[in-house]
């Protein structure tokens, strides 16, 4: 043990002997990169086949509370990235992972978030290959700041899109809607609220797998992240050209979800999820694309919420449970911030 | 142009319609990335030929002040990744790039990063294909901060890595030493000096091409970031089981640098470099290789300085002008905070 720090320094950021220790004690002892190069070398016999494409993607976290009930920005910064190419149709392969720190954060907390990041990429069945790390000042960062990048291989023949939706098509999401946004919420403890909720994060890869073999003619998905699922309808709809209409009697809401969201003025469907996809798929496939669903653990609530209709183009409309209609629109401003 | 806004704000990054002005404005139109979806996808042919790898690698970047003499952080965060790739011998092919944005911003300002972020892309041959938007809190952040991640190709057959570095190679660097280093050092204005000096910046991708395509039996190469030559110097050669001797006398430096590490202490080794590479060849490649390198503005300087010896592996040592010897170890601590 050569890391006697408890807390991180600047020195930890300077390049030096300093640096490498943090570097090969916190990180790359639990991540085992392949290698000792800064930069990966890999391959995957999936990439070299005929009419293979590769899926590239990033995104940075900056969650606070970096810890809250059922995940912190570690397993959130996996499960985003696993997400964002498993919704296109890939398979996730390798993440690289990059670390901005503020001085004073504890090596204690970064190593717990280091060690949920290695858990979750073992559950989604990729690799954390490469990575960074940089320290700011104290004032200067919010304790860590991550980012991922994930580059996946989608096989040849394999073409899913929001471009691909067609008027009629089943719309689907794999379970209760808001628990992370209000997770998040409730942890921050600024309402002095105690709601017994954990934030639905979870790798989705397996599941569109499953979604994809048992549906063949999916046609688009999407991961309901900030903005929720309102603001991934309106962009879906939007690129496809088609309107969607949900019914709000199919919607799935925990009850504490909709007591919290009715108390504070929020509405659910821009609550934000990280374990929630949307997807399209025929209406004749739909059955079989929900039992394949139900059969995983972050499927089980999966269930259809709506329909495609031929238009008006890029409209998201809710029919009420009193049989009225109001429209979905793209959310405005924020929300809730640094929910992610 | 729906963005009427001169600076960000957390509405900014709350996944609505304010969220999309800004990326499709600021980011998107710039770097105009393939297709609509979150993910890129994409193939190249020479990823396809038998028995080629990927290189795939991140880095964060959170330079202060965010612009500079010779080049500003997004210039940074493209070089950084570029020749993170080329060092280890692959060609470049696509970036990612996230940013972490402080509320407060200036857009005016992240419109000139945008914009040297291309510049600088479509020097190095390589495309901005996937991104993410992020905003934190005023006090946060520190103006902003961006990762890139980025995937390129090495093709069969190109073995280079500091473990194929032998006794007797030359050991190579491509200019001068410390300018970006001590450039940011004097733009942070806490030293009343008035130097004229200009970061060292640059993409090496296209100078890597040179040099082995001149000196086939290339080893090695290491970008001297954070660390300097000296770390890059002392990784290398314990990787390799060698030791270096590098000549005082034939170490390129600007008087204006050699001036400011005298004034202040520091030693040039140890300076951050972001547009400097140090390689090892076959010394009977050397000349070869330097006549290539010298070819290209970003190699005029390249010169020999130095050699690897059998042992004791992992040393590095310095021969001085008067005759002496003494130890470049790794660096210890910091020098310069937040240099890249």
């Amino acid at each position: 043990m050569a890391l006697r720090d408890t807390h991180v320094t600047m020195a930890h950021g300077g390049g030096g002997r300093a640096m490498r220790d943090l570097i090969e004690e916190v990180f790359t002892s639990v991540f085992q990169p392949p290698g000792s190069e800064d930069q990966a070398r890999l391959m995957d016999a999936a990439l070299q086949q005929p009419g293979a494409r590769l899926a590239f993607t990033t995104d940075s976290f900056v969650v606070t509370p970096l810890e809250f009930p059922g995940g912190d920005i570690g397993k959130l910064a996996v499960c985003g990235t696993v997400n964002d190419l498993a919704v296109g149709g890939a398979r996730p392969l390798w993440l690289s992972a990059a670390f901005i720190i503020e001085e004073g954060c504890e090596i204690a907390l970064l190593r717990r978030i280091v060690g949920s990041m290695a858990a979750e990429a073992a559950l989604a069945g990729v690799r954390i290959v490469t990575g960074d790390t940089k320290v700011v000042d104290r004032g200067k960062g919010d304790g860590v700041f991550i980012t991922t990048a994930g580059v996946g291989v989608i096989p040849q023949g394999r073409e899913i899109g929001a471009r691909h939706i067609r008027p009629g098509d089943a719309v689907i999401v794999n379970g209760v809607l808001g628990d992370h946004g209000a997770t998040i919420l409730a942890a921050r403890g600024d309402l002095a609220l105690s709601v017994d909720l954990v934030s639905d994060c979870a790798g989705l890869g397996h599941l569109m797998q499953a979604a994809l073999a048992a549906a063949p003619g999916l046609r688009a998905a999407r991961d309901c992240t900030r903005g929720g699922l309102a603001s991934a309808l309106n962009e879906m709809a939007a690129e496809a050209g088609v309107a969607v209409e949900l019914d709000e009697t199919l919607l799935p809401l925990r009850p504490e979800v909709a007591g919290l969201c009715e108390l504070l003025g929020l509405d659910p469907l821009y609550l934000a999820n990280e374990g929630r996809l949307v997807l399209f798929c025929p209406a004749d496939q739909a059955e079989m694309a929900l039992a394949a669903m139900r059969a995983l653990p972050e499927g089980r609530g999966a269930c259809i919420i709506g329909e495609a209709k031929p238009g008006p183009a890029g409209r998201v409309t809710l029919r009420t449970a009193f049989g009225g209609a109001r429209l979905v629109d793209m959310l405005i401003g924020e929300q809730l911030p640094r929910i992610c």
